[in-house]
């Protein structure tokens, strides 16, 4: 088959949805915009050799794709409503696309996107997602908007997704936690439901992909006055199978600038805490908003820790 | 400067536009979509050792990533609105990001399209651009539609670009000719006012990136019913340079199979005819869509041939 056939075969047939006037296969997509919304867009990369090892199953791929690209949905507190691929591969073979396209297919359904469009090109192995969603005008949640006295939250636990990557590293043998682990590491899990139930709700939200303090550090860096943190380090939340495997001083290491958890960090008027319980999500209240700059560890012994912004760089050596 | 700081540096100031609420910063760009259009979007990628060499000038490769891009949007008769970039950099550098952004900038405010979000990550050199255009439901270009008995019509001249990329490889030494050529080449003019003066009108529409008889192929088969074509090889529009530097019988083969010259090739009812002349563009007829499936090549001696379908396949050796 030849690249036309290809791509025809393995992407083509896409669930048909209404805001789809026009899906694969044309120049362009033609889609519909839900009455009254505006649109969230979101690209993401991943990269042979930078963000996955040679040889890395395709449907892993697909998985992992797909969940850190709709997680910046999630942060806007946006519906996710289609996508668009950029796929560049060595060589287009069925042993590849078959269990890509297969799991693409099956997270897109979970997720509720739809593939509308893409460009398959060949070259050293690279994808991009380009992810669209729809979010009421004014109830977006965007990284600016924290004030002094907010509560720092975070859904889900944190650090478990460089955790799994180290268990692959090391070859560690399977067992329940390293498996919860891995799984961490390899299928992002959009807090969709969380990110829509606080639109309109929190001050500040993002999601956690270069690790808490990276982003936290984003969030005190929207506002227009210098603003700080201070972080309960025994607050943050750490997976059974994370404690188990590394004990909380590593946990607590890896919650802190491991990278790509996916899970929401947000900021919340201490006024509005009740609305915590109201969320479907796990969240956890991590620390404060100060209104002097800098990011504050308080470890329970009493030991305060004043720490630089820092953040993954993927061009730091 | 890390990662960060280079992104916004270079790509963070965008000029203001009504439509875009939130633009490059944040987990999503927030975009308010004309009110009672459709949204046309697209995503084309170049990748180095593929479309391009190594040591490509990087000025130059924004202003084909773009003009390749938003001829996909004049292809459906769309208007230019937003875009977003992924971009994969062995090393992000002031020496490659200063002139890519700049004529990447320069492009766009051109195009009349705002770069509103994107991904930059390490690895192999590559780009991907998505963009997004506006269209009025019931009148987007798309590829099926055409009758038996449509006159089929090309904007511009065709093969310029194949014509310049030979003049690259030859390393012919520089004329008014080849400086044309080549510029054909590097630099892609979407036909976006004759992609909007046809919306409603034409019967079939897309742009030539493959060669004339890939892509008029691509909307023989998008009808229904096995359709074919009849192109007068002498009805060709070459340029003046692709005479002069090569001669009608080379410039005819390039026309018919020479790749990303991004005219518009689309067909037209008979009866439609006289709206050719308020295009605004250069328009030529070169033949008639038919009722009997294959593409026949009339040559002005009175020899017709018959080709196979062919396209431009990436993934062909």
């Amino acid at each position: 088959m030849g690249e036309f056939e290809l791509i025809r075969y393995y992407f083509a047939n896409q669930p048909a949805t209404a805001s789809v006037a026009l899906g694969i296969g044309d120049d362009c997509a033609l889609l519909q915009v839900p009455v009254g919304q505006q649109l969230a867009v979101s690209i993401d990369s991943l990269v042979e050799g930078t963000h996955f090892l040679p040889g890395t199953d395709p449907a892993r791929l697909a998985e992992r794709l797909l969940g850190a690209a709709v997680s910046d949905l999630a942060a806007m507190g946006a519906s996710p409503l289609w996508f668009t691929l950029a796929l560049t591969l060595p060589e287009a073979t069925e042993a590849w696309l078959e269990p890509f396209a297969r799991r693409l297919a099956e997270r897109a359904a979970e997720l509720g996107i739809v593939l509308v469009g893409g460009d398959t090109t060949r070259g050293p192995l690279a994808l991009s997602a380009q992810v669209h969603g729809a979010v009421m005008p004014g109830k977006a949640l965007t990284r600016a908007g924290a004030q002094p006295g907010d509560l720092i939250c975070v859904t889900g636990t944190l650090g478990d997704s460089a955790a799994g990557l180290q268990t692959l590293f090391d070859n560690t043998p399977s067992s329940a936690e390293v498996a919860f682990l891995q799984q961490r590491y390899y299928c992002p899990q959009p807090r969709l439901t969380a990110g829509q139930q606080l639109a309109g709700v929190a001050s500040a939200c993002l999601d956690i992909s270069d690790g808490l303090l990276g982003d936290l550090n984003h969030i005190l860096q929207a506002t227009a006055q210098p603003l700080g943190a201070q972080i309960i380090t025994d607050q943050l939340p750490l997976s059974a199978a994370m404690l188990q495997q590394f004990g909380h001083i590593q946990g607590h290491k890896w919650a802190l600038s491991g990278g790509e958890d996916f899970e929401l960090c947000f900021t919340l008027p201490a006024a509005q805490r009740d609305h915590l319980a109201t969320l479907t999500t796990p969240v956890t209240v991590v620390g404060e908003i100060l209104a002097r700059p800098g990011i504050f560890l308080q470890y329970p012994d009493g030991q305060l820790i004043t720490v630089p912004p820092s953040g993954f760089n993927h061009f730091a050596s």
